[in-house]
C-alpha cells in the first residue's frame, strides 16, 4: 500500500536542512548515518514530470549568482520588500548594501533561516495579508523566477493588486523570470499545448513540491513570456517600463505604477 | 487533473544523460536550453519518502569510489557477473586489471551506457533469463548496494537458485549492503516497524525510480543486517564466508557455495 506525502512547509524544510548542511551543524541528510548529502528539492508537475534543484542555491553569496540576479540588485532602491525571502540571499545582500529590506514568505521554515542568517526584518505573511498591515514600499523585489507567483490570468491581479496597495508613489517590481518557449523537448511542447487546451498560459505550471516525507498541496506557477506579462499587466495599474534579457531565456521585468516611467 | 508518469527505463535514461552531461555530447538536461544541470535520479518509497541521487556517481572512476567498493574488486577473480552493471564502472575497472568480465542488466539503457563507455561483453536480461544461457561464472559482483536485488524472504531463494545454477566450482558472491537499522531518525524507524507489522523485513524497501516524465513500477529492494542476510541464506546453499564492514553501516559479503569456505 503506497501512503501520500504529509503535507507541510516542504521548502522551509530545505532551507532548514541546507543551512544545517552548510554550517555542519544541526540534524541534516546524512548517508549511512555519516556522510553529508546534498539538500535537493523535488518538483512534481501535473504531466507526471519530476525534477530535482540542488538547495546550496538557495544559500549562495552573491558573486556565485547569475548575472541577472546581482543585475537586480541595481534595479532596487528605497524601501524594499523582498516577496519570496527564501533563505534571505537577497535580503542579507541589500542589507549590506545599506538598503532598508523587509523579507516576506509564506513559508515559516523560510523566515526562520532567513532570521537565523541575519535578515532583520521578516514578515511571515502572504502579500495580502502584509498589505493588511499598511507598511509602504519603493521596491517589489521578486528574484528567484519568482515571477511565477503571478500564477496566470486569475490571480496576477490579485497579487498586483496587494502590491499596489503597498505601493509608494513612484514605487516599482523588479521581478525575475525566463521565457518557456524557446525548447524544441516534446515533454514542454505537449506541456505547454495541454495547458492551452485547457485555457491556460502555456507556461502556467501546475507543481507539488516534496521533500523527504513532506508534499507541498498543488499550486499554479507561471512562466510566460515578456509578451504575456505585457497581457497579463493590462488594467492592473502597473506598466512594463523596462525588460533585461541580455541572459536570455531569463529575464528581469521592471514594472511602474501607470503613468510612472521614472525607470 | 494530475497524470500518472510513463512506466519506462528510468534508469537507463538517468545514465544514458550521466553520460551525456560527462562528455558535453547529445541530449541532455539544460536549465534556460543552455546551462548544463546535473542528472538527478528520484527515488519514491511507498510510506511517501522521496529522495535524489546524484548521477554521476554511476560513472565515477575507482578513486572517487567508497573505499568498500574498492576493496570489492580486491575479492574478485576467475570469471565475473557483474549484476547490474549500471553504467559499467566495475566491469571497466575488472577488464582493466584483465578479468573476464560480463555486465548483467535489464536495463536496455544501461547496456547501452555500459557498451558506449567500453565494456565488451554484455547481458540484457534477468538473472533467471541470463542463467538459461548455460555460462558459468567464479564470481557474482553485486556493488552499489545491489545486496538489495535479494528483494526479501520470498525472492531471495529464487535469486541465489539462478546464481547457483550458473556458478563454477568454488564460486563466490561479493555483495555490497548496507546495515539499516542505526538510524534514529523518527521516518525511518517508524517505517521499519511498518514493515515488520506487514510481515517484511524492516529495512525491505518498496520504491519505485522516477526521472523526468518516467516511472518505473514499484519494486522491493532490500536493505538488511548481517544477521538478516545470514537468515535468508540459511537453505540456499550459500554460505556467508566474510564479512568487511570497516565502513559501517556498509559492508561487503562475501558468500560461498554450501561446504566451500575458500575465501
Amino acid at each position: 500500500m503506497v501512503t501520500s506525502p504529509l503535507v507541510g512547509d516542504v521548502f522551509g524544510a530545505v532551507v532548514r536542512d541546507a543551512l544545517a548542511v552548510s554550517r555542519g551543524v544541526g540534524a541534516r541528510p546524512l548517508a549511512g548515518g555519516r556522510l553529508p548529502r546534498p539538500v535537493i528539492e523535488i518538483v512534481e508537475r501535473d504531466d507526471g514530470l519530476i525534477s530535482a534543484v540542488m538547495a546550496d542555491g538557495y544559500l549562495a553569496e552573491p558573486d556565485q549568482w547569475p548575472a541577472h540576479d546581482r543585475r537586480a540588485l541595481d534595479l532596487v532602491r528605497g524601501r524594499v520588500l523582498d516577496i519570496g525571502v527564501g533563505a534571505g540571499r537577497a535580503a542579507l545582500a541589500l542589507q549590506e548594501r545599506g538598503l532598508r529590506v523587509t523579507g516576506l514568505d509564506i513559508s515559516a521554515g523560510a523566515i526562520a533561516v532567513s532570521r537565523a542568517r541575519g535578515v532583520r526584518d521578516l514578515a511571515h505573511a502572504s502579500v495580502e495579508q502584509h498589505a493588511a498591515a499598511g507598511r509602504r514600499y519603493d521596491t517589489f523585489l521578486l528574484l528567484g523566477n519568482n515571477l511565477g507567483l503571478l500564477q496566470g490570468r486569475e490571480r496576477a491581479p490579485e497579487f498586483l493588486a496587494a502590491l499596489a496597495r503597498m505601493a509608494s508613489p513612484g514605487a516599482r517590481v523588479v521581478a525575475q523570470g525566463t521565457d518557456p518557449y524557446g525548447t524544441t523537448d516534446p515533454v514542454q511542447v505537449r506541456y505547454h499545448a495541454r495547458n492551452r487546451e485547457h485555457g491556460r498560459l502555456g507556461g502556467q505550471l501546475r507543481l507539488r513540491l516534496r521533500y523527504r516525507e513532506l508534499a507541498t498541496d498543488w499550486f499554479d506557477y507561471l512562466v510566460c513570456s515578456v509578451d504575456e506579462l505585457s497581457e497579463l499587466l493590462s488594467g492592473t495599474g502597473w506598466d512594463l517600463a523596462d525588460v533585461d534579457d541580455a541572459d536570455a531565456p531569463y529575464y528581469l521585468a521592471t514594472l511602474v505604477r501607470a503613468g510612472g516611467r521614472r525607470v
